[in-house]
């Protein structure tokens, strides 16, 4: 199972400490998606999507951690009940909002998301797939932060970062 | 940027014919996710979710086609406008409803993924990251069919397949 690049992030956040964490958190911020030139045929039709999904290799993170303590909480919890990027297979997911397309260009904003990063994939955000119910967001729905940013603690030398188990891939 | 599966889906369906093809139109099809024992640790705490995104590896398909005919619609769309699983890298992407979790294996409904399929990562689906307000959902807000299902059209050798491009991987 082999990925490649079909496309590049460019975004205005160019070191992890003081990226936004999510795209709600994002402030708005806007950037471009490219989108190689040979891959630009899939884009027909994407302009008549208010939302996209933006699948993505977190290129800056080169560990694995089952337990994390994530941005929004101080307890440390299972990696899969979160969205922190050290992952066993390290890839994003990030709803942004769609702009517009100039060629194989995406005008995008709320993005929470580095600048230079590798895009997988482009899938259409579709309000009869995605806008679910979900009444419990576990641990989420119990905490509130008031504008939480990434600190760089992810991408840390081992023993500068999380004190769980760290497995360097 | 390789990928390592850190699990398999277990569904009832066998054969990419008759898959539903997204949670939604899934009538609630129950099955299991398997997470092999070494990643089971990262599972703490996933279990306060009432939904999760399964990211998963589309190992059945072997094509890539920028032109499709979405099994939603008569008309080839923009790939990258479609969740089809015939992309430059096959990764899919469902929300199932966690109904519980015992040890590495997690019990979900909404299940439109095949048997056996190599899982790749988890993520809580939390209201505040992805119950997103999107008006507009393109091409898929025009159409309505009854109950659409798979029916093998993105598996099957070129020519019986989509008259687009096909690039075989």
């Amino acid at each position: 199972m082999k990925l490649k690049p079909i496309g590049v992030i460019r975004s205005p956040f160019t070191t992890p400490a003081g990226t936004p964490i999510q795209p709600t958190f994002a402030g708005g911020a806007e950037g471009t998606v490219e989108v190689f030139e040979k891959y630009a045929e899939g884009l027909k039709d994407l302009d008549g999507f208010d939302r996209i999904w933006l699948i993505y290799w977190f290129d800056r993170v080169s560990q694995v951690n089952l337990l994390v303590r994530p941005f929004m909480d101080t307890a440390r919890r299972g990696l899969f009940a979160t969205r922190a990027p050290c992952r066993p297979n390290p890839i994003g997911l990030s709803s942004v909002r769609l702009l517009r397309i100039e060629k194989n260009i995406l005008h995008v904003a709320d993005l929470d998301i580095l600048d230079g990063t590798p895009l997988l994939d482009i899938k259409p955000y579709a309000a009869r797939f995605d806008h679910l119910p979900a009444a419990r967001s576990g641990w989420l729905d119990a905490v509130d932060p008031d504008n939480p940013t990434d600190d760089g603690r992810f991408i840390r030398p081992d023993g500068e970062n999380e004190d769980g188990k760290v497995e360097w891939v």
